[in-house]
């Protein structure tokens, strides 16, 4: 045990997605979990001034927080939080719903820190189609949308994407895009779930897959355990490569039932597009707190501790450099 | 002659306030007038996101221009400007509107590059309120933005404001702030004009007063030369001294009267507060073009090089370095 503790303390430790209630509780779990970075979604079904107050409300933890978490806009900054023994926030969109039909809002979240966004969320947008309903593609706005992030240096993020438009985003990008957080359909057959040729499609060209734990697409659901959750890494790391693959589990830690509502209608409020029912995260990493885990679990599959690194945080850091140019 | 083209090409020439119709023609003029930066408008009336789509309008103009345009966030980047052989721009409100009723948007147009902000534009708004109805002073809330602007580094300007609030201001605020553009109440009576006694109480409280020469507040009105203004300028700096006075024209270049229409009304379609009647800037500064001319007419008043180097550019750096920290 001591082993992967101190294997986990010296490694970057990067989470692909994280949507909990943020709150200083949380910001102190993360510390106790060892994490050098995560994504943290500040935008759902939000517009774009709602989706300014959320970033008003996060430049407010900054201040009050800054003993714990910094905020990340390069790479370099993910660096310098694992110095500092600080978790590094990345904001992240899931869903495109914020930039609105303005191509110029892309730059503007851009410079305030937010460093990946999804292109839909389970419904249709402007740009595209999400994974809960017909998909007719990437729209001529969302090529335009493409551009500018690749442009500005902002990732797309597939994971709740319709298959259509998830393909012609990977072909449209002339930077890597994600899954940030996906499980494969290989081990439970799910609409958010991902085919094998899905997960090899993007790999072939560049992109990365994030790994999720979300037990309701996990094989065992609410009773998985963090051996399942390592059974779907290494089964992606075995389509996707060692390289391209990390950690995205999806903590919603924090929130209560009626979030959960808000997140499973189309736009917060319409109709339903899926129930989850329970909500338990695997046993062994049901708290972020639980980070270091995840860490023994790998090795216990028989992973080298270069293989375990890569896939715990620095292959997103990698990947982030590639689209972020710093 | 040749001496003060070289005087002019050697300095750190600063405008702070232009709010002409921004096109590259006009950032062609600034390059002839040999600007290395200026406090450019990008709001008035604007709310939240009206202002951010000028943002974005600008964005598209630092892409497109950047032959001879460059974004300031700090004073370091208007030193840059000077050895690139750019203008650079700094964003500035006319008005709290954009703020809106959220404090934290302070902080959001920080990061994008807003370094200087009215607090009322001739009404009354949130904070307090302009220099054309009756003024109650400082609002409960504009102390709170005052406040927020020392923190993110933004400074307060008071040109279009009341006289009462602009003095709450000068207490309230731990940083310098100033009159961008105004001119003095002694050599013409104007609402907009700024007494004595006002002048000598925001330089003795650390303040700044940039000098404008827009015609219906000068002596002559639309008859006035460049030597009314630098008449203007020199009655100010023998107030307030040579350190903490600059310039500020208020150029309005390429707009038409549909423009001033929108200025003179209240939230641009209420009330009429003004009429300026027919704009013509002083016969040998009519254009950002021939700000060289303005060193010249400086020069032939009598002052030093010294002098004229700091009201011309010199100042204005400094009391911004003091009010962003950088």
């Amino acid at each position: 045990m001591s082993d992967a503790k101190s294997l986990h303390q010296n490694s970057i430790i990067i989470d692909g997605l994280i949507i909990a209630k943020w709150e200083r509780e949380l910001f102190e779990d993360m510390a106790r979990g060892g994490l050098t970075a995560a994504n943290c979604t500040v935008s759902v079904w939000e517009g774009f001034q709602a989706t300014m107050d959320n970033i008003v409300e996060f430049n407010q933890f900054f201040t009050e927080n800054s003993d714990i978490i910094r905020p990340v806009y390069t790479t370099a900054d993910i660096l310098a939080a694992k110095q500092e023994g600080r978790t590094g926030i990345i904001l992240g969109f899931q869903n495109a719903n914020a930039f609105e039909d303005q191509i110029g809002y892309v730059e503007i979240f851009k410079k305030l820190g937010v460093g990946i966004a999804q292109m839909a969320y389970n419904t249709q947008n402007l740009v595209g189609t999400g994974c809960y309903e017909r998909d007719g593609g990437l729209s001529g706005f969302g090529h335009e949308v493409v551009t500018e992030m690749n442009r500005v240096g902002m990732m797309c993020d597939l994971s709740h994407v319709g298959s259509k438009t998830s393909e012609e985003v990977i072909l449209a990008s002339k930077k890597p895009v994600c899954y940030s957080h996906c499980l494969p359909q290989g081990l439970k057959d799910h609409p958010r779930n991902k085919s094998d040729q899905e997960l090899k499609f993007i790999a072939d060209h560049g992109g990365f897959i994030g790994v999720t734990m979300f037990a309701p697409f996990l094989k065992n659901g609410i009773d998985s355990t963090i051996e399942d959750y390592v059974e779907a890494i290494d089964y992606i790391v075995n389509i996707a490569g060692e390289d391209q693959v990390g950690i995205g589990t999806d903590f919603t830690q924090g929130h209560d039932q009626s979030f959960f509502e808000w997140l499973t209608h189309d736009k917060g409020y319409a109709r339903r597009l899926t129930r989850f029912g329970k909500i338990v995260n695997p046993a062994g990493i049901r708290t972020v707190g639980e980070f270091p885990n995840l860490t023994q679990a790998l090795l216990n599959k028989g992973w080298s501790e270069r293989k375990v690194q890569k896939v715990m945080g620095e292959n997103w850091v990698n990947v982030l450099k590639q689209v972020w140019g710093e």
